[in-house]
């Protein structure tokens, strides 16, 4: 019988399965923000061309899968599964493209992690040889996400200090084991549900740092690594709000997370200047920052190591107004570049 | 590297793992119906001591989950991860099930194909050897899902002829490598997302019944198998109308199911008299019959080998109403008595 865990959480990928390509597609804001001009495609608005923002967001999830196969010359009906999922109740966006792409699918639901959870489950079918090629999406879209998760945007609420701007866009990635690739995974760590008590809708940071910290602190005490062993460790959505929070907890920890070895996604992605309060959130900020913006690092040689923890806040409008608080989930890879 | 895949969509797992151990909870109806002795626990009344039908169907599925452990003799921490899902927003009873299970936790949207995709990954964790032991499983709730798919219950609806009736219950199953079990699962037939054009909210079989079709032919046509190879082909909550046109299908296909070969879980679970109309639904449909009744008959010998496939329609009221048809997803395994 094989064997791959090492520790309580962690996963070691014996055939390190190989990113071959990623694409990405973005909104507008996200496009006018410091890693515009790394995205595929930069949608001229929110609607892009479609007559809902559910449309559009399909729309979205779509073309940056087509895009991820056309650069990796890889037809659809090659693809042996497809791993995914986005904020819309029941994953439409991934649901309705899974359709179109007609790939065996496997529907994920890990709100803001999902990107991680897509790679996790992605590189166990490949380096087990269950699958391969896998395609791994996540997406999410700021209209949709308003409407359904606080107020529809008609509404005009506003926005309280510690709340999250929700990306529209879709990161897609497909893995495999081909000559050449951008980047391999070598681990993985799956993150518990942790819930500290938040029950405030508007400061998902707040509700996900204590998992980050959960599955960051297993992660290291799982290999007997230290921060210092990646050249980042890089987070979801945290925000300002949540990174503050998750780097005091790893402080406490003893595994601090120095300055220049630390990035948030969610602090990557938009100008500081447009109007989006404790930054970035939503399944497609860490999946289109990993797309444009980490794995050419790696390809590139920049990074050699990065730990990519995608975090996720499982709100559901319903529980949350029956009085229950906001459980955080985060789960966590280990990409490197080279060969 | 690894092989274990046969044709464009069937794994074969090598280690054939083992269900340990299972449990399942059932609603009042679901206790009066023709296998209501064979659930581990039949609750009392819809609400389960809980204030909201949504903490219900958390109650109900953390109660699965803890009493199949209970019967595997295995505590939270030893059990390396948890894969599933239901059919609330967010799949909340999952999720918050995970939380206070604190296992690491991998969560699935599949519609009510959710139990096989369960056993579908968790096998493939298992068999690879990067999770042992597993716990998969998924659930539903009538009463919440009126209120969230259809209407509430307070609006006295009249139910169509063709409308399926959601199963209050979950059905939970612990996968591991021990020397004792109840079945093996020995492959999976991971299904695409197909859709038929399908419309009606209340018509879920005949969303479903293109999809159950789709999986079945690809792992006939995979593994050189036929439908007699099976001592039955188990559909997970295809209905009257559902299951007439999945054998119809499977006819045209030229894999035809004789009678004494097929059954329905959601033809199953229910007493005709009851006003359940075309019959049982619900991801917590196929995962209690799986637990309460097809892997005793495994465990006990009298079937040596079953297909067990789930089948979901992937509905989303805000796409159905914005004018999207249903489409419809299944996964298959394939679970074998004996050891």
């Amino acid at each position: 019988m094989p064997q791959h865990r090492i520790g309580a959480q962690t996963i070691c990928f014996e055939n390190r399965p190989r990113i071959l390509a990623t694409a990405s597609v973005a909104g507008p804001k996200e496009g006018r923000g410091p890693i515009g001009n790394q995205f595929d495609l930069v949608i001229g608005d929110a609607l892009f061309n479609q007559e809902s923002y559910e449309q559009a967001e399909h729309a979205i999830f779509l073309e940056a899968c087509k895009r991820c196969l056309q650069k990796a010359h890889i037809e659809n009906r090659q693809v042996q599964a497809m791993l995914g999922g986005d904020l819309l109740n029941q994953i439409m966006a991934a649901s309705l493209s899974a359709r179109e792409l007609s790939i065996p699918f496997l529907g994920l639901y890990g709100a803001c992690s999902t990107m991680a959870e897509s790679l996790t489950l992605g590189a166990i079918l490949t380096d087990g040889g269950y699958a391969s090629p896998v395609l791994c999406a996540a997406g999410s879209h700021f209209c949709t996400a308003e409407r359904q998760y606080r107020f529809p945007l008609e509404y005009g609420n506003q926005r309280t200090p510690a709340a999250q701007w929700t990306v529209t866009g879709c990161g897609a990635c497909l893995l495999g084991q081909g000559d050449e690739g951008m980047a391999r995974i070598t681990m993985a760590t799956i993150g518990r549900v942790v819930d500290m008590g938040i029950s405030d809708a508007n400061n998902m940071g707040a509700a996900m740092a204590p998992a980050a910290a959960d599955t960051l602190t297993a992660h290291f005490r799982d290999t007997h690594r230290t921060p210092m062993d990646y050249d980042r460790i890089i987070t979801g959505d945290l925000g300002q709000v949540g990174s503050s929070i998750l780097r005091e907890l790893m402080k406490e920890n003893n595994y601090g997370i120095p300055d220049d070895h630390y990035m948030d996604c969610g602090l990557t992605i938009f100008d500081p200047k447009e109007d989006v309060h404790a930054g970035g959130s939503g399944c497609g900020c860490s999946a289109t920052v990993l797309s444009a913006h980490i794995l050419p690092k790696l390809q590139s040689g920049e990074w050699k190591r990065v730990l990519f923890m995608a975090t996720g806040a499982l709100l559901s409008p319903t529980t949350n107004q029956q009085g229950e608080t906001i459980p955080g989930v985060a789960h966590a890879v280990i990409l490197e570049g080279g060969n």
